[in-house]
């Protein structure tokens, strides 16, 4: 069965050549599935020795039933991210700098946080510097420049992402957030800020995709 | 007929009452009127001493036919805009800054100008400062905080509107602009960055709208 | 540390100076945000006196934990708005208007009232003013003739704002809702309806957004 | 063939039973068709004796060849339609109210207007009354409450058709149309407005569908 | 205050001028008012004497709390409406037929029904004669050409209104449904087909909005 | 009755023609009737021998009630479809296969699976293949390719269709899913992707409609 | 270079494998190529011995230049479509219909109509038989249910594909068009009106598609 | 002026403090400056010995007039690209790999290969790789494997990013394109494609922003 590169659990293709092929394992996004089917995959992980686990939108109950299981898996409530164990930091040099333009983005911020630490990197975190107060954000200078790869997450209008990549030389990850109210469409309004910003240097993943995020910022620190 | 308020040329009521309803009359838009049209409307304007003529979105053609039969009317070809003359500056301690992210957005930023100019403001303008690279917009904080009022015009990502109220204690009117390509989706990314901006203190008009922009800007210079 | 300007508790950049900078200290947007960090942010504010409070979007229950620990602290639920107090009124001779188009877009437009009066201004409202009855809000065209700066709250096809621009010299500030049903999209018709309002002198604040309403009208009022 | 109730011309199948069956024979809509396809199509309609004809988006250039082949060809141009005849007025007590908000809809409007006129029906013209300046439509109170059907053509915001339905007691047919720029996108501001009004008694046809609304007013105008 | 034709409740202006204005008085939309509003309304209804009374979009609970105020009010609960009385029929020979295309468009045909009943119209109903079945409609030619009016109440695909328009003389109405799924975007999928329609004849009010099609198939019946 | 073609309940008009006219008798939509309505109709499918019955979208509770009625009633949860039995095999050559790109998008894999197999198809499901890993749809190359028509289930970017597309020579019918979160608007996005294949070979259906996808793949399975 | 399955022209691989890996060579799409780079792709798979040719989207002045070179070139310029030879008819006793509502949908329709026979399928076309006049489809009862696959091309509200497909056992193919006007927005109005139909028994394909709907056809009805 | 960090040429503030502060000089966005525009700000990058030119969507019209006043200028013209010279590439074992799904997405792919090459990266480009053929990228997957960064360039269904993510351990910048007809809206169904892919370790520009691909693939390419 390892020949195919996968384990054949019906419900799920255990992807488990993915770790020689890609470096790191899939991620489980936990948000559709039953607390049986997460536990019955991360077994398969565990048995055929995929390092690091990325368990993604995972709710406090099913994490207390999989805790039952699997004694060694850690949590992290407020980014809703379950581990096994973080990476060794390989290049203290390195490092990433996650911002959040407000203090309601800090969820999505801790998912791409813990993604990078879990992978291996030195990160520092910067939050609720958004654009309504940029001296919040100038204060911060030297960790802007300082910084290797510079991941902003950001909702309403997003404006934070081209502010800062026009201060660096480094390249900035933009995650737009569904956070905000009217006409913000579920995130949208902040996505469509991200993607038309005027300074080069700004890649942008899904909405909300805080995981997303931190492993391309983290697959960039790596180069 | 001056009883109605109107006069009535079937296909044009021509509103001879807006200078006493509204303090300015009727602006005439010429993108869709012929010229003999356009040239109807306005002598009844100067019939019933309506002071302050706007044309807006006149292309050179029509004005220059326009200008045979009205040798008293200017014209600033960058704003499409035509006029009769300008109001003399009713107080020269307000001044109205009106800035532009870039340089395509000149054609925008400089209706707004006019408009203003013609109603009667003292105008201040900065163009080109774009969050790309701040220093430009911070090294005319001077003005910033001087202004009564700000317009900001903006494309693409439109952050500036964001940043520049963050700054100030005036009211800022923003206008977003077409310009761009890809996603911008013809100013609709403009419009959703600026309505959804988390600094209070903004307010929107329409897409490439510089003469709306400019007329609540002179309606709140003169309050 | 109020050097830099703000008040770093992680989660959350107290942005202190704003009181200087802007005039008005931050606003507290609760909906994201335990009651635990709002009573944090809060303290903060009291600390470094800043002297106008505005809670946005505060459900009751987070309300009575705050009164709790700060018995000074004011409610009004219609607009689940808390705040310490109103300004002193500074000119009895600037009335704003605030007028809602029917009687379920009044928790928006109270938002905006709170605004306007937490801010140091004389607020006038008028409810319930829609087109479909139109002899509703001609019947108030003094209120309307005499206000200095006019707040428009309307949703479904909120054609009011552009009623009330077309009658008046003052500026108009037009806040779509989400009230209503059907192609309505969650207030993206109305928002839609104000910024391509034919009436100049209309400026547009994002859907169901009072408070930014308010604000903005305030500055408008007080230049 | 007549049995079948249509005439197969392979590219079209010429619907010659419409007449019985809807009182009125198919309209042909020019635009996308040659001259040829057009006039081969009329050739069936005046054979088997279809009385009314309707050509409408028929452009000058195709009008000029139709009109060599068949003479009594009338032709409207601002509307671009082509009909054989009007019909006689059935009922001059019955007057169909045909409203324009601005000068640049008249085309459409003229398009609703034929096509009553074509049908027989009495029609009244009233253009360029739109919300920014309210006198404007309330000083023709008198043909508004005399119409027993009303067709209001408006672009923009296209908040004419709200405050007219809200004065009378005749059905309202709202057309919006494309007039515009910005936000309008085509046409569909107007059509969001239409559809959501407030105001009970409206039904909303396709944009820039003169056609369409002057069709359905003429079979209520004979209930 | 009769003289200025309206009631002023503060959080409401009772229209009641409306009745004398346009044949009918104010229906009250109860979905976001309160139980205590909506009684407050209504009293005022029955003081002023406004004959014919809409409660539309009335859940059963606030029904129960206002029958125990009004005895006399009756109520639908499938559409959700409550009124006093039912008008006397004014004409028996001009029949309204409302039609809907599947059984879970039943509710928003039903608040048809009623309305036009409440109105004074003679009303039949053919329902679940959607397009997936042409026989089902074809089988019911009689009642569609003998109908003074036709109503098509329609989600999902919403073909029927052009099939039903194709085959009769007279004016249809149609109501898109937010029934269906997937790609039917709440209704925006039928209220674009509808809006598209080939087939002159047809106006189409708002998603869901069976009294809106109800009224004015009423107006149009009594022309 | 019978000859008309349909039964008539009133609140549904039961199509049992539709067995000799489609070879297959409705499927009837649970999710907004009550279980009243829908053991109402299925008794008529009973009585007039319709001899395949689906019933899509039916939740636990309202099977357990039917199941109490007609204890013939079979029901698979995953897919919440019901059904009294599957036909026979008619051709144990023609294989349909089901592929769903991931775990989340088995409920609708599901219900095209028993669609098909209540059809009388052979059916083989190969789950969780999506392109993340195209080595899991590689190693299914053999039954790819000897698949007389594939199903592919999928949400997020759906790139598995075109994937998929470009190995074989049976056509694809695809079914994009609202799986997935941020950018995805609820399936639209993978819609887009499906319906823009650059693989020719494939049509789409509704976003979720396992049912309409079964259906179709057994029509053509039966060519 | 064989081996590989494509020939690298560095602007294009040549997809050489196609024919036996899908039983039919890659099309080529012209609208984007210039003359030149059609001409060196039509060599390598006249070369390669690819038997069945398809330029899509060629328009007359590069199909001269191809006929230059290529003098068996064939050409069919209302469906813009290139192509070396027609298949011999594999089974005259399967038939493909190909329907269009409209006459201005005749280019798209015969684009399908040509896919499908140059695949070696024989056709039938009936044109015009949109729903306006729904006589014009039933008249040609007998050839829907004789058909074996049906093509359905309509714009507008495209309501043709459910009334077809609730007539007959064949599989549906449908293809949106962008003809129509108004809110038709480029077809996505087509789009949805099928996507969303009440009738099982339909897919979809991308607006305009003729070609993909003829693939899929000819795939279909050679099972 | 230069202690300011800009030249300010008042329709343009020339950022000459980029080249310092991010390493590259400032891009111009040739498409809405006139020719004597571009000359002017060429010219202070020249004074101000910026050493990196980009002129982007530079028309040959516009290069021409540019070439005789800067001899040394080149141009790419399927990029529509300006430049001054390629800086050397730093590190040849560090390769950037540029795919392009079909040929009509190689004039963005173009632009992302000249940025690349004028910023000193050694690139590998292979185009019109796209999956209706998916052997002709795996043939390629030894470059896949050896990239540092790769940058994939597709429009339609944009499906070749996915595939690509999933079979290398690199980053992945992909650029949505406009190319393709029917329901891609101009690139936003790639956009969405790629936004929502499932395989992480993808980032994404502007729809068409071959520019802003290659500069962010340089920025990681030189970590």
């Amino acid at each position: 069965m390892k020949k195919k590169g996968f384990v054949d659990l019906k419900f799920a293709k255990v992807d488990i050549d993915r770790q020689a092929r890609r470096g790191f394992s899939e991620a489980i996004y936990c948000e559709n599935k039953s607390k049986e089917q997460i536990a019955k995959i991360l077994s398969q992980f565990i048995k055929y020795n995929q390092k690091v686990i990325f368990l993604t939108r995972l709710d406090r109950e099913k994490f207390l039933y999989l805790k039952s299981k699997f004694p060694f898996l850690q949590y992290n409530e407020t980014a809703r991210f379950g581990f096994l164990k973080k990476n060794k930091i390989k290049n203290k040099n390195r490092e990433v700098l996650v911002l959040s333009a407000g203090t309601i983005d800090i969820p999505v911020a801790e998912e791409a946080v813990l993604t990078l630490e879990i992978m291996g990197n030195k990160v520092r975190k910067v939050y609720d510097v958004g654009v309504a107060g940029t001296h919040r954000i100038l204060n911060h200078l030297e960790f802007l420049r300082k910084a290797n790869v510079i991941v902003v997450v950001a909702g309403m209008e997003a404006a934070l992402a081209s502010l800062v990549s026009g201060l660096v030389k480094a390249p900035v990850i933009a995650v737009p957030t569904s956070c905000g109210y009217g006409a913000n469409f579920k995130g949208l309004s902040a996505l469509l800020t991200m993607i038309n910003s005027c300074s080069p240097g700004i890649a942008v993943v899904n909405i909300d995709n805080g995981f997303g995020a931190g492993y391309i910022a983290s697959l960039i620190n790596n180069r």
